[in-house]
Parts: C-alpha cells; structure tokens; sequence
C-alpha cells in the first residue's frame, strides 16, 4: 500500500510558487543546464551568443553580457562544490543569491547515494525551495545547529574575504548559517570581486532592525557618518520591506575610509540599540570563487592566496573531491 | 524653557524616509498643489499640458495622461472630504493609496481650530507619515476602536460599492479601520470604477495568509476556482512579501461568476484555515468619490444613486460642510 | 571520515531546553514509560500507589489522581496509534498536549525500520521537540501539505467530536495540520469526554487574532453573546501572550446554546475581521480515543459509535495493525 | 453635535483587559492611592498593617510586606517625578514594572493644564494601558525619537547604575525609550538595590533573540560561560515566550566575575549573530529612586552621589519642580 499523501505530494509538482531572483542584481536566474562540465556549458553559451549576433537580434549585446555572467556563475558555484563538498559532509548549508542554483545542481550531480545521507539547511525561502525542488532532504538549523559546510553568495567581498549582504534581506539568517558551518564558502560573478567594499556595491550596509526602534536608528546611523542611510521601501506592497523575521532594513552607505575597517563598522553599527544584525561579514569566508567573462575562476583564500584558473586547470586545484 | 525633545523634532524635519506610492498603481504620486479650489488645479493642469504639447515634449502624451489622473484623484477626494469629513468628526480613519494624500491636504485646510480637537488613525506607513508630515495628531486603533469617519482608496469598486483591496498588502488594517467607522468612504480615479470587480484590477483578490499555512491554502484557493493563484513575491528582498503583520499574501484571479456575487466569495475564502484577512470589502462603503478625465467627479452612493457632477456643481450636493 | 557537524551534534544532545507541559493542563507530563504493554503500566501505576499509600505520604492522593491520569493517557495515545498509524503511512502529523509525548513513545517502538521512511510534522514547539529527540525525521507542511495521519490532543470533545483546542495557543498550526491530513485523530484523558463542549473547559474558546485587531475584536466578540471574553494575558513576559504567529489570544466562553450549534459559533467568529484563526474544530476527528481512570479507553467514532475497551479488548478492536 | 465615536469610547472605559503585574515580581499592583502626598500613604500602610495584626488576620505579615513595598515604590515614584518630570518637558516615555503605575499617578497630579501639552511614549502594552487610562496622550517613538525624561522600573540597579531589564521581556523598547531620552531615571522598591548585579536577581541577563538562530545562540551563550542559560518558557501557552517584537528570550546566569563588568559582559552578548538585544542597561541613568522599608528613599546619582532622605525632607532634595 503506499502513502496517499506522497502520491498526492507528487501530483500537485510543479507549484504555482514562482520563482524569485535575487533583488538587486540584474541578471535573472536562467535555466539550470544539465551538462555534469560547467566548462562544456561556457562553451555553450559562446555558441549561443555568437549565433545570435548573426541573426542580429536587437538586444544582442545585453542578452550576451547575461549569458556569459551566467556561465560564470555556474562555473564558480561547480568548482567551490567540487573543492569543498566532501563525501564526508553531512550536514550542508544552502544559500541565497543567484549563483546558488548551480551550487545545488553540482550537488545533485554528485549523486543519490551520497545525498541521500545528507541534510541541507536553507537560508531562505529561496534556497528552501531549491532543495525541496531538486529532491534533498531538508534540515532546520535549532535541529543541526552545527554545519560542515556552507555555500552561499555575496553582494560584494573585498581582498580580505570581508562581505556586504543583504540585498535580498536575508542576512540575518545567512550569518546564523555561515557562522554554524566549520567552513563557509561565497560564490559569485566577477562584478562582486573588489578590493575595498562599496566599489561596485552601492546601495549601502544592510542594516536589519527592529520596526520599533528605526527612526531612532537612523539618526544614529547618520551620526554613524551615514547621511545618505535610508528605511528599504518595498515595491510589491505599500511601505518598508519586512523581513523574514518581521523586521525592517535600512540601507547605509559609507565612505572609502570606513569601508577599509569593516569589522570596526560592523561593531559599531551592531551596538546600536534596535540593530538585530548588519550586513557585514568579516573574515568568515575560507574562500570565495568568482566566475570570470572569459570562463576562468579567480579563487581568493583566506590566507591571501589569489589564483586565476583556466577551465583545464580547475579539476586539480585544491580538489579533495573526485578522487 | 522649551522641550529639547521637541526643538529636535523640529529640526530633524525633512526625514530620510523616501515617500512611497501604493505598489500597483502606475502613476506615481504628485506633489501635493494647495491651491484650495479643486477645480482651480484641474485648469491649471489643462494649461500644463497645453504649454507642454506646444512645446513638443516627446512624452507629452503619457504625462498629461498622468496629470490628469492627478486632478481627477484630487477632486475626487476633496469632494469627498467636503462631504463627509465633518466640524463635529473627532475620530478620523485615514487609508493608504495614491489618492489619500489629497485628503490629508484637504483636512488641513479645515484649519488648525478644529484639527486640534482631532485624533486621525493611519491604516499603515504610509498614512502614518502623511499625518505626522501634516502636524496632525497621531491616534490608535486600540485607544479608538470606533472612528467617525474613514476615507480611504481602492483598487477596484463595483456598482454595489464592493470593493477589491490590497494591492498594497495593508487590507487587514484596512478592513478594520473600515469597519470601526461609523461612515466609511472610497476614493478613487475613474480608472477603479467598474461594473463587476476584476475587470480592470487582474491581479486577483489579495488574501493575507498565515505563512505557516501556505503552502496548503494554494492547494485550497486552487480548489476554489481560482488556478493561476500564486504567493506574491517581493521585489526589493528575496522571496515572498512579508506584510506589516508579518503574514504572506495570495494574489487569486476569480472567472467573472465568481466576482459577480463577493460576498460569497469572501465567506468562502475566509473560511479556509490559515486566512488572515480577504481583500474584499462588501457593501461596507456608504459612498464611493472618482475623479473623471473631464474634471467632473462621478459620485455613486450605497443607496444605488450615482452622479455625475461638474466642477460648479460640487459644493451644492449633498455638502453639509462649508456652509 | 565522519561529519564534524554530526558528531558534535551527538555531543550537545540533553540540550537546556526545559520541558513544556501544555498550560492550562493540572497534570505535568511524566517520564514518558517504556513498557510496550500500556495495560503494564497502568497496573505499575496502580502498584505504586498502593506502596505510596502504604507509606502515608502525605499528598497521596493528589499524586495518585495524576499517576492515573497519566496511566490513561498513555493508554489512549498508544491504543490511537496502534488503530491509525499503520505500516505504509509515510507523512505523519504530531500535535501538542500532555498526551502527545506517549504518541511518539508508540511510534518508536513500531521500528526503526518503517520509521525511517517517515517523516513527521509537528504543530509546533513542543511536537517539534518531542521528534528531534526521539530521532524521527521532521518535515515541514509547506513542503508536505498532504498528511496521511495527524494524531492531537484537545482541551475538551464533545459527542460529535466537536473539539475546542487552543488551551496552548497552537491552535492555527494544529487546524492546518489537521485539515491537511485524510485522518485526523485525537487523544486526551477522561476530563475532556464531554456531551457539550464548554462542560469541563470553562476558559472560553481561544481565538487567535492580530494584535492591531484586539480591541475592536473584544467589542465585537461581546456583542455575539461572550461578555467575558479577555485578551490572554501573559506571566512570563509583561502584557498580552504572543503566540509563536506573532497574534493574540482572546478567550470567550460562552452559553451553552451557542456551544451546542459548535460549527454556526465557529462561522461567526472566524468572520470577524482580524480573526486569524478560532479553536473549535468541528467535524474533523475520525476518532477520539479516551483513558479513564480504570484502566479502560473510551472510543468515539465520527459514524456515532461509541465502545469502552478493557485492556484485554484493545488489541482486538479495530485494529489493522499487527496483523 | 457631539462625535459619536468619542461617546462610544466613553460608554466602553472599565474595558475587559485585565490588569498585567510585572511577571517575576512577587507583589501585584495594589490600587493606587489618591493622596497627593506620598508620605502620608506610608503612613496610612502602616496604620492598615497594625490594624490588621490586631485583628490577627492569619496571613497578616505577608500582606504586611507587599503592603510597605507598595508605600515604597509609591515614594521613589513620587520623588523620581517631583525631580526629573517638569513642567517644561513634552515628550515623556514610561516604563514597565509594578512601580511605574506610581509614576503615572504622579504625573496626573501635576494637572491638566501641563499635561494637555505632552505626549507619553509607551515601552509597552501595560505603560500604553496606563497612560491611555489616566486620559494622558499617547505617543510612539517614531513620531518623537527625541524624549525629554523616560522613568521606568529595573529588576535589579548595582552601585554604577548599571541595570538588569528584561524581566518582562520588554528591554528593547525599553532601552530604545532609555536612550532617546535625554534623562532616564530608575524607580524601583529596596529589593533592587545592589552593589553587584545578579545578587538578588537570579534568573540571568535577559537575552532577546531571532528564533531562528536561538539553538546556536544556546550554544555561544554557554560558551561564554553562562552554562545554565535557558530559552524562556511561557506559560500561558506552550512553547517558549515570544515577545512583542516576535522573538524569543534566552535567561542567562553569570558569575560575579562576570557581572563586575557589565559594560564588556553586554558587547560580548550583543556581538552573538542572532542577538536582539541584551537587557543590560550600562551607566545609562541619571539616578535611580529606591523606596525603603521605613518610608525613607535612596537616592543614587550617575556622579557616584548616595543619599537616603527622610521624608521631610525629600521636598527639598534637588527638587527643581513645585517651587
């Protein structure tokens, strides 16, 4: 005899719950493909871009520009999968982002029999969702509240492996995530890969705080050196986005010189009565991968090591994996 | 000696909370004009829009659409005020939407006299600040749980005067507010009034749900008729709209028979577990206010009259208020 | 090699999250037994009181009355899951209450084998605790919205089973989950076998409401007959209780002619705007299953049947299991 | 014409919301008394208290003792606002705790004619129930993030003024009104009175913390050497506290090495992911109020000043106010 409420589970696949790109970042999260050689889908999307420029397609040089990011993501997120993922991992942290699909497809790659053994603790309603959906078991951090692992992506990290998070509102949540895992990982495209923070990331720290307390906040931000700190309106309703956890969002931006002391930033906006946690994660990376334009994956360590390497080279740089 | 509290406040004015407009509506609100003749601001846009016309600017088209919208929604809503917002009304509901700011604009010039004898109760954020930003006096529906007198928008109105809410997620405080008011008031562009809802607002009837429960309550909207129901997913944060009463919203589109009878479909929806609040507000309004292109305002009453007014007419009907 | 996670999971377990008996409930949960037999353990009751009372304990009496309460509810909880949680039921539905931790005591002892391929849903916190600890998998409804049992506690049965439940404020997650199952069953002791609901739980039916609706809600709750009616009021936190949705609790007692039209006060509650969710749950029990104090269990069935089974009957009624 | 909704308001005062003493303080709210002159109500408790022994009520020095508490609380209440609340302050913020009441009642007989000018700040349910009673205006922190005077309780005051908060679950209001107040000040009975926090305060710092993170946060709470650190349980419903914000409270015990530096014992805490809030309040007041047993109060200033008056005296102490 067998369950009805499974069968009914499988029936009603392919939800009516659409899927949601990362706010903040331009491109949309494209069509996972299926091939197990992230460089063999590169290749592909060369392919695709140079065949339509021959049809001179209008907007031929913006669909090219998202479809090389999208290569390099995936090519980013395979390469931090195959170098950290382990067999021996159990228990695996999912993150939020638009690099982070490719994560969990390079983990369903490594097969059934591995996963099979394996929890997975979301961030988010995203990376919930992309678990449930590629089939993994899914896990609760109060149940697993230490983590082998975690991958997820980044608004911006600078040459110190310190991160700004948050345009998606979740980094409460992420960082509760990012500090269980014995290692933690960021995935990303090369537009995230700077040296100083706020170089390509603009909008400011997200700053999570407590609905009660944010107008006396922001004040004090402003002191902070933040004139330009404002409450995140919501567009899909009427007044501040809410977060997931019932709270508000300010975003802050900073100058340069604060920017190049991110932890002293962090400790003094965190202080702040009313702040429930910032955006600012401060060398808690172990390494971070970015996809490049032209296939490669510049990999930044946390012991300073910086290497750019070629499609050919990935398989044997650091890769405890496949052998 | 004077409150440095207060002398703070003052100079603080001028807040970093950027205004928002309701989600939904493509027109963005304007800058409130203060001429106190409704009728004055309808000429005046006419003449804009010629000036700009002569001058040949290249969207002159799609702005004059705008700022007619513009004056229509300021007609409609002083005429309303004028009506129903009365010397001896101490209790004041005010609502969310792109045309509420003009009823706030037309009970200041009430005069500070009879203001200061007011308590006014914002629906959400955004009434909340228009209030504030207007030196009114802040008041709560706990303290005030029955209100003389509320205005407030809609997304869409029949010709029974029920009503489609929620575009901007605020429905459940919406509702009470309405209810809690001894006289409750729609104000609108001429673009929400139908004959039968769902004719123009193809959204859907927004429902707030208990985010526990919705994965199941998809599966129950489904079942009742409505298959292309989704979750509304938020656009500046990751994953679904989180409402001011930390809650999801369902956006689900009903056939035609559906809509023609809503309070049925409204039972039916709110009975399901895990409902929080229904967008539709049956047979609670006593009028409903749209302002027309022409600079006219069609007035339709719970009683089944409905007018037509033109500019000269507007003081004479049914106003009990300047004389 | 073996996940670090993993093992220090196996470390921290006999975590400091204390015990939580349901409010409301004179009797704590006891060391949940590991007799297989329920009928031992009532007769080991029995035994113990004897003993005590030949000792002249002086509260003898008082813990007696709590020893054979605790009997019967175990005989209740184990008889339940021996009659519905059959082998090919994979999605199971735990809720709350003083009976609930002798539901999962059964389970575990159907097997490590059928276990593994279940995965169990609880109602809230305490349900939550009770799977983690007894090394069951735990599930999410959003992710199982189709459940094939859920077995609940309740604060009072009538003889339709008609439950009032809320007692612990859980009463939304537990209706969901109860609603997503094909069958749903409770468990309680004696004191809740009532003919009319309101006969034993004299506190009122708990509603569930937002908290910006409380005020205007009490008023209207008045006007349907409940002049009683408070907002729950915390004693471990200043003000009113919050519940793990974020709401309020109000408790309205009733006459007993509106407790025997359950489904019509139901309708009428959960109508009011800002009512999240009411805890009368009608008509939804296959079965309830009672322990008196003899030692025997009570049986109601949704066709109108009722049976009391001595010990000795038990396994024989019913019961597809076993077998 | 009179506003209908204000008549409505009049005809429901006497409402159905019980009153909610302090959880965790032993001695309930009394009545309060009328008499402008607190001395004299001391005096009136001890002429109760003796009448009372005469007639040999069996219970007579426990009512003795909540008896004198309550005339002691009255008189730092008193003396608090005789000191800090003057007639030139506008924006008042009001705490939680069983004193408070006292303070409102002060206030009120400052008269009607200074208090049509002010606003008060609630920190909560209780203060926002006291102030809407006592027919004062209510007002909210984001309209008046600048506060001339806050007074509010503590659970326990130590020799710096540093304070514990939180027994309520209230602290992040609370310490968002402590800081936006230009002068805060202590009321509080002698049983607070402390050289070292935790002495008479036992239950641990009050931590408010996301729910989501609070399995881990257990973790480094232990780890910082709070081993017996426990989540709040409620007990009107089941499962832990949720707070007003909708979080959670971990009580965490410390050494007295520990509560020697509260200042670094509250970054430490604050620093966790996931924390809220820390309810430890450091060098924050201007003073704290003590009611003693004789009818005396201790007064303690931030400029390390002590000082117990007598009650004739306590008139001329720094009192800026009456003359």
């Amino acid at each position: 005899m067998s369950s009805p409420a499974i069968a009914r589970l499988d029936a009603s696949k392919g939800s009516s719950i659409p899927n949601n790109s990362n706010p903040g970042d331009a491109t949309a999260t494209a069509n996972v493909t299926t091939s197990t050689n992230p460089a063999d889908n590169v290749a592909a999307h060369a392919v695709n871009i140079a065949s339509q420029e021959a049809k001179g397609a209008p907007s031929a040089s913006a669909t090219q520009a998202a479809t090389v990011i999208e290569g390099a993501k995936q090519l980013a997120a395979y390469t931090a999968v195959d170098h950290h993922i382990l067999p021996h991992h159990k228990v695996i942290g999912i993150g939020s982002g638009s690099t982070v699909p490719y994560v969990v497809d390079r983990i369903v790659q490594q097969g059934k029999e591995v996963n099979s053994g394996r929890v997975f603790i979301p961030t988010g309603f995203q990376s919930k969702e992309l678990i449930v959906k590629a089939g993994l078991i899914l896990g609760d951090v109060d149940q697993y509240p230490n983590i082998d692992v975690t991958v997820d992506g980044a608004d911006e990290v600078d040459s110190d492996l310190n991160c700004i998070k948050g345009g998606g509102a979740c980094h409460l949540r992420e960082k509760v995530l990012a500090e269980a895992a014995e290692t933690w990982v960021v995935v990303a495209d090369y537009r995230k890969n700077s040296k100083v923070l706020g170089t390509t990331y603009k909008q400011g720290v997200p700053i999570e705080v407590a609905p009660f307390a944010y107008a006396k906040l922001l004040q004090n931000v402003h002191r902070l050196g933040s004139e330009k700190a404002v409450l995140r309106m919501a567009k899909a309703k009427a007044g501040p986005v809410v977060t997931d956890n019932g709270n508000f969002v300010i975003d802050a931006p900073f100058d340069e010189s604060k920017y190049k002391d991110p932890h002293s930033l962090l400790t003094n906006l965190k202080m702040l009565t009313g702040v429930v946690e910032v955006g600012l994660f401060c060398r808690m990376a172990k390494a971070a991968y970015f996809g490049n334009q032209d296939g490669s994956v510049t990999i930044k360590r946390d012991n300073g090591e910086e290497a750019t390497l070629r499609e050919e080279e990935i398989k044997n740089y650091g890769g405890a994996t496949s052998t």
